[in-house]
Formats: C-alpha cells, structure tokens, sequence
C-alpha cells in the first residue's frame, strides 16, 4: 500500500484537503503512485498525517470526482486504471506578450472610419447610465427578448418614422451588436448560397463578411446614379446590396426614378431583395436627408440595416436590423434562437437619450460640427493645386480627391505620408478589377478644424511636387 | 408651365423650403405635375409664393438630390423621366403591436435557465460604470481591438489560470456577446460543413446553432463517464463539443481516464477539435472546482468556450472563446474582421469588476447561497413519496428528478402545472430519439428557500395522487 510523504502546512493559502489532493494527483500524473494500487484508508491517512478524517475524506472526495482513484466496496480506494501513465507533456506554451499601440509617425490622419468624440454628451451618457442602475433593477440583468427590448425597439421606429420615412412596427426590428453580428443574423435568415449583387467600391467588409459566410458575392456595375438596375438584371443576383441615400465611398444619392427600378426589380425577382445599409444617412449638408429607400417599399422586399456606430459611437456597439414583413415567418423559426447580443442595460440607456430628446440635440450639434469642418477642407482643397475632382462632398464625413497629372494613388499616399499625413486609396474599396481614376479618400471627422488646415497645407505642398 | 398653389404656413414645425419641398414631391407622386413638365425658375417660384429664392433654391436643390426633378442648362428645371408615374400602392401596414408579457398562471418556477439577481452586488456594479465613464474617456467610444480589450483580456486569463487550471495568453481569448455569437464566430474558424459530435441529451441550443449554420451535427452515446470515446471514433466527427466539468444537464463529471482518451482521440484525428462547453464550472456543493479539460491539452486541440451569464448575468452579454494556438492563424485570416460586440465600457466594468476582487467574493457568495437552496432542496426532495432517483446533484443550479411508477414526462409536468409549479422535461434536451427515463429537471436558482419549500410541497402531492 502507498504510504503518502507529505508536509503539510498548517498556515498555507490552501487548506489542509487541498495539499493532500494536489499532493496525490501530482505522485498520480507523475506515476510515482501506480495504477490499480491500493490507497491507505481515510482513518490511516488522517492518523498518518495527522488531520482530522473529515479532511482525508474531502480530498478522497476531490480525487474520485476528477476520476483519479475509485471506491472499491469493502476493499478501500485505489488508484484509476489509466489508458496509460500520464505523463504532461512539454507544453507549447505561448509566448508572454504585452500589448501593442499603434505605430505613431501619423501627425494627421484623415481615416474615413472615424468619428468626433470630443463633443460626445459625456455627462449625459453618465446621469442616464446611472439613472438606468439606480434602483437594483434586476429584470434589467435577466436575459430579454431576443430581438431586443421593446422600449427601445419602439424609440428607434419613431425615430425611423421621422427622420428616415421608414414605416415599421417594433416586431420588425432587431437589436445587435454592430452590423457584422447584424449581417450574420441576415445571413441564416436568408438561406445559404446567396447570389449577392454589390456596388464597386463599395462597404468592403460588407462584402467580405458575406462572402466569408458562404455566399456568392458578384459586382454590378454603378454609374452616377447608383447600381445599375440592367446589369443587376442580368447578373443572376437575387440579392442586391445598396446605400441608397449616400453610397460608401463614392457619395452618390440614388434619385428616385433609379429606387423605382430597383424596387421593380425585387418585386420581379422570385425571392428577391434589397439591403439597405443606411449607414450614414444623418450628416447631410445641403437640404434635408435623404428618405430611406424602404419608405417607397411596397411589396416587403427592403431589408433595412441602421447603426448608432456613426451617429452615436462606434464603441457603443448598437445597430439594428429592420425586417420586412416577408422575412418575420423565418425570423420566428430561425432568428429568435440567437439570444440578443446587447446588454440590457446599454439598450435602455440608448432608449432614454432617443426619449429625451438627446439623441435629436447631439445629432444637431453634430451635424453643424461636422459641416464646418466639411467647410473648412473643403475650402482648403478647392485652393489646392491640381486637384481635377472633388466627389461625395455633399454628406457624410469624408470626401473623395482626383488629382490632375498621373500619379498612382500610391504615390500620392506616399508623400502624403512623407508629410506625416495619412490619406485612404479607394482602391481599398474596389471589389472588381474595373479601371478607375486614381483617387485618395480624406476622412475629416477625428480631426479639428486648425488640424484640418495644417494637415491640408502639407498636403498640398507635398503633392505640388 | 406648372403653377404652384400652396398655402406656405409661416409658424409651422417645418420650415418654408421643406413645406414647398413635400407639397411638390407629393404634386409629383401624385400624377398631379406630369413627367417632362417644365417648372417655374427659382426666381418665378419665390414671387409666385411670396418666399426669398434661396427659399426656392432650398426646395428645388432637395428635389434635385432626390431626382425627383432635373436642371437643364439655359432651360430650367424640368420633372424627370420615371419609369411609370409613380403611384404609392396601398401599404400592407404590420398591425399596430404592443409589448407581450408572460403568462402568470406558475407561481413557482423552477427554470433552470435562471441566476439568482436578488443579490446580485448592484451597487458595485454603479459605482463602477460611474467611474469607468468619470473622465470623459474619449478612447472608451472609439472602435476597439476586434478580440475585445487587452486589460479584460489579460484578467480573464488570469482567472482561468487559477480558478480553471488553463494556461493562455490574452492573445488567444476572444470577447463576444454570448455563446450564440462566439458559436458563430468560431464556426467561420472551422470551416463549413464539420461533422461536430455531441452527446444526448445536451445543451440544444448549441446544437441548433451548429446545425443552423450548415454543420452536420451527430449524437453521440454517453456512459455514465460522459461521452463515450469508441462510439466517438466510430461516428466520422472530427469535432466534439462536451461539457467535461459539468455535462448539462445530466450533471456529468468527466473523469481523468476519459478526458485522456478524448484528447487522444483529437491528437490522432486530422483537423480534430475538442469544444469545452464551460457553462458553469463556478458552482460547486463538495470539494474545488473541477479542472477544466483545456488544462491538460497539450496538443492545442481544446477550444474553450466560457461565459459569464451564470456567474454574473445572462444580461451583462459578456462570454469568451479561448482559441488554441493552433486556430491562431485562421482568426487572423478570417475571425479579426469581426468587430467586437461588447461595448468597451462594459468590458472596462467588468475587468474592474475582476480586478479589484468583487468577482471573487461575488461568486463566493452566490456559491454559499445557491449551496443552502441546493440543500432546502434536496431535503424536501429526499422527503418526496415516488422520487426514485436524483441525479446532477453535486454542482449546477439545477437538479434532475426520476419517479418511481410509469409516469411519463407530460404527466409529471401537467400534474405539476396545475398545481402551479412549473417543471421541466429532459425530453427538451435530448437530440437523440433513444428510450431513456422520464426525467423532470427542476432549477433552483430564481427561487428564495421559502419558494422552494413551498414548491417543494406542492409537488409532493402533486405527484402522491
């Protein structure tokens, strides 16, 4: 029988059971107590090391449970039968790390992704955070409706109704944690295999992100007004993915005739349908926004995907999904296993600012904000030298520059960069191998004004050259 | 030429241009201003209405960017070509819905999908999303890392390491919103269409979600020991997806030996991958923890999947899939393009949460407290006439109840309905149609001792008649 050596310290973090247990499970792993062989009793183990027997009966306890020795009626405990000794192999054990920061040799860097959070309601996001957890609201940490609350489901459909000319009912609309889980949902609620028509350039990660989950992803030609509805036609795509009121990168509005088509479209096309991603809409600075294309819908054949990423923050992490009545039945069988990925408590805080008229306010604010930074590059870049082009000037956060001559968007990159500038290739948003002009995306949103400025003066000495 | 009749309200919410703006789209949907008709220039218009031209200027520039309406040089503005004049059809509206509630004719529930919130530390919780939010962090509402925050990162590796013997750099967890997305997430790092193994009866959901999203999910026979490693081998899977420290809900125990021949049996198997289903390893009545099983793979074969819905809140949307080095590679190809899905304040909360200790006490006492309602149970259950046998008693939050006599599952349960105590059948968990008990699953988390009695009572004679 094995007799256990062990001191055990009667001081240690552990308690007494657990340095027996850890005790014997390592002579066990190490094979320094075999297989089959018979352990002292828990009254000889408690008199051996002098504890009490409770304790060898606790740490017997532990070892029977992970498996390590057996009971044998009348006989006593004996160490497991083991496929084999069990012997720990050297681990591969990563290596230790620590965390990484960007590379910091951009003075400028005008990122088309970026949003001003210098004037974020700090304070206001704060008093409702709190008010939200004030008063141990329990319901609030139990698990709710998948599609997510319904208070706030009903803020975003008024909101829809007001600003975006959308009509739906809280039922169709799905709270998620940003548009990627948004577009996984869709994804299994639209079946598998998809023919997916895309605009290039276009949302790039949009399209990876469809691909990556098994569909068929294929571009269809743009012109000034958008995805071209006969080439949609003949592309075989039964899907058509579109940013109607400002389509990413390039800016272009659909206008209402092209909308029409492309409804006609879908209503056409057996198991049709257009996704509409509404990305931006809100920051628009000639005239009023643009309505949504699912307004002018008829036939339930709009998928609507809305996100607080840009109007809000990005790290918020709330979009949501607006579902036309034909996609419910599927939404009912499929989607509502997947349990809503939002907290609780951040989808009621969001509710409150939409209730109480702060979302409207930082929108307003925003929208000034940004359009005189827009004001301010824009008058900027019509002084520069050089420039042929300036498109998607009229909404969003970002503008699009042609340069005279013949320089590669590369090299105008390059000595951008040499001037400690960042600009963006549209090249990065191309998902076909079309020709296209040269042309460099500047993103103006993270920056100030007087950044603005001086960042535009490098860039336009660097690319007078 | 068109001529505008229109009563222009000064005082109205809208303002002028926007009024002349919806009158005229409306004239255009309508039929009423015919397609190639010619329009008033703006300096007509604003005579016409009374209004300043750049009024007019406003309207028209909105119906341009809409392409309700075309500019010709030297001619004017013209109502643009549609494909058919435009008229709305009538909407299938969605009814008008209110929020649905829950039915309330249980009085005692003994769901075992709940967590006790009674004394979940709210205050904790508020003072630390106060001070997460105390100083305006900008860099809280940026985008964040896709894998989630290296400081959360970085402690929850830490935790596994004591608490659950795995040893992991923070560069291997991934932070998502609950198990349904990190299913999703880790799918796309598998591949399409794996034979994934899984035992019966299980956790459905997983099950659904893995066959959801095209994976060929088989069953799996289970012994005593959990799942039965030949019959696995046999089955062509080359991933199998257990819950060794718990299996749920059978409450099995994997033990040493079987755990050995599982990681043998991925080691061997091209492409093989072990899924360690952690749910709920915390609870624990009789000894430590059980180890979990990724603590001795030393073939980065383990992919461990945690969360922090049962020890914390479901609410709180916060789980964590812990890749093997092996998986590395296909996460950085494919998974880093998913952005995270917790918000970074969340995350800061809940590493605070970890950080400063109130975890550890949190589940120290949620561990004391569910161990006194496993108790109030299990007595009354050891008082009950018929209970023939009581399984999965030793951790969880939720115990397993077999009678004596030829009661099936539904009869148990309506005769507990109507005694308005509700439980639930095993039945729902098996995925498999092999013969097994009836089997009623009874979870004690929700409910105070006094409930538990009471219900307890309630189902004795329920059950007696």
């Amino acid at each position: 029988m094995y007799e256990l050596m062990l001191n055990l310290e009667e001081k240690a973090k552990k308690c007494l059971y657990e340095q027996i247990y850890e005790h014997m499970k390592g002579e066990i792993q190490r094979g320094n107590i075999r297989c089959g062989e018979r352990l002292p009793s828990t009254r000889l183990l408690a008199k051996q090391l002098d504890v009490s027997r409770s304790t060898a009966q606790l740490a017997y306890e532990q070892l029977l449970s992970e498996g390590y020795i057996e009971s044998v009626p009348c006989r006593g405990y004996f160490v497991c039968q083991m496929e084999e000794l069990y012997h720990l192999e050297p681990e591969i054990l990563p290596k230790a790390e620590q965390e990484v920061s960007a590379p910091a040799d951009v003075l400028y860097d005008f990122t088309p992704n970026g949003i001003d959070l210098d004037h974020f309601p700090y304070a206001v996001w704060r008093k409702l955070s709190r008010e939200v957890l004030q008063d141990d609201q329990k319901e609030l940490f139990h698990l709710g409706d998948p599609r997510g609350e319904y208070a706030l489901r009903s803020v975003i459909c008024t909101y829809l109704h007001q600003a975006r000319g959308v009509n739906v009912q809280p039922s169709q609309v799905i709270i998620g944690a940003g548009n990627d889980y948004l577009q996984m949902l869709l994804s299994r609620l639209l079946g598998t295999r998809r023919r997916i028509a895309m605009e290039s350039p276009t949302y790039r990660h949009a399209y990876e992100i469809f691909r990556g989950l098994g569909h068929d992803c294929c571009t269809v030609s743009m012109d000034q007004y958008g995805m071209d509805v006969e080439a949609l036609r003949t592309s075989g795509a039964d899907i058509a993915y579109v940013m109607p009121s400002h389509q990413y990168p390039m800016g272009i509005v659909m206008p209402i005739k092209r909308r029409q088509e492309l409804l006609r479209w879908a209503e056409e096309k057996e198991g049709g349908y257009i996704i509409e991603d509404d990305y931006d809409s809100e920051f628009r600075y000639i005239g009023r926004p643009i309505p949504a294309l699912q307004g002018n819908d008829t036939h339930q054949k709009v998928i609507y995907l809305g996100t607080f990423s840009k109007s809000i923050a990005p790290a918020i992490r709330i979009s949501y999904l607006v579902l036309p009545l034909s996609l419910m039945d599927k939404y009912e069988e499929i989607g509502k296993r997947f349990s809503c990925t939002v907290s609780r408590i951040d989808q009621r805080i969001l509710q409150l600012f939409m209730e109480r008229g702060y979302f409207e306010r930082h929108l307003n604010k925003m929208r000034a904000l940004y359009k005189s930074k827009h004001d301010v590059l824009l008058a900027e870049v019509r002084q520069m030298k050089g420039v042929r082009r300036i498109l998607g000037d009229r909404a969003g956060v970002h503008i699009l520059l042609q340069m005279a001559g013949e320089r590669s968007e590369e090299e105008l990159i390059r000595r951008a960069r040499e001037a400690e500038v960042q600009v963006y290739p549209l090249s990065e948003y191309c998902i076909d191998d079309r020709a296209y002009e040269p042309t460099v995306i500047l993103g103006y949103a993270t920056l100030t004004e007087e950044e603005i400025r001086r960042a535009a003066e490098r860039l336009a000495s660097a690319w007078e050259m």
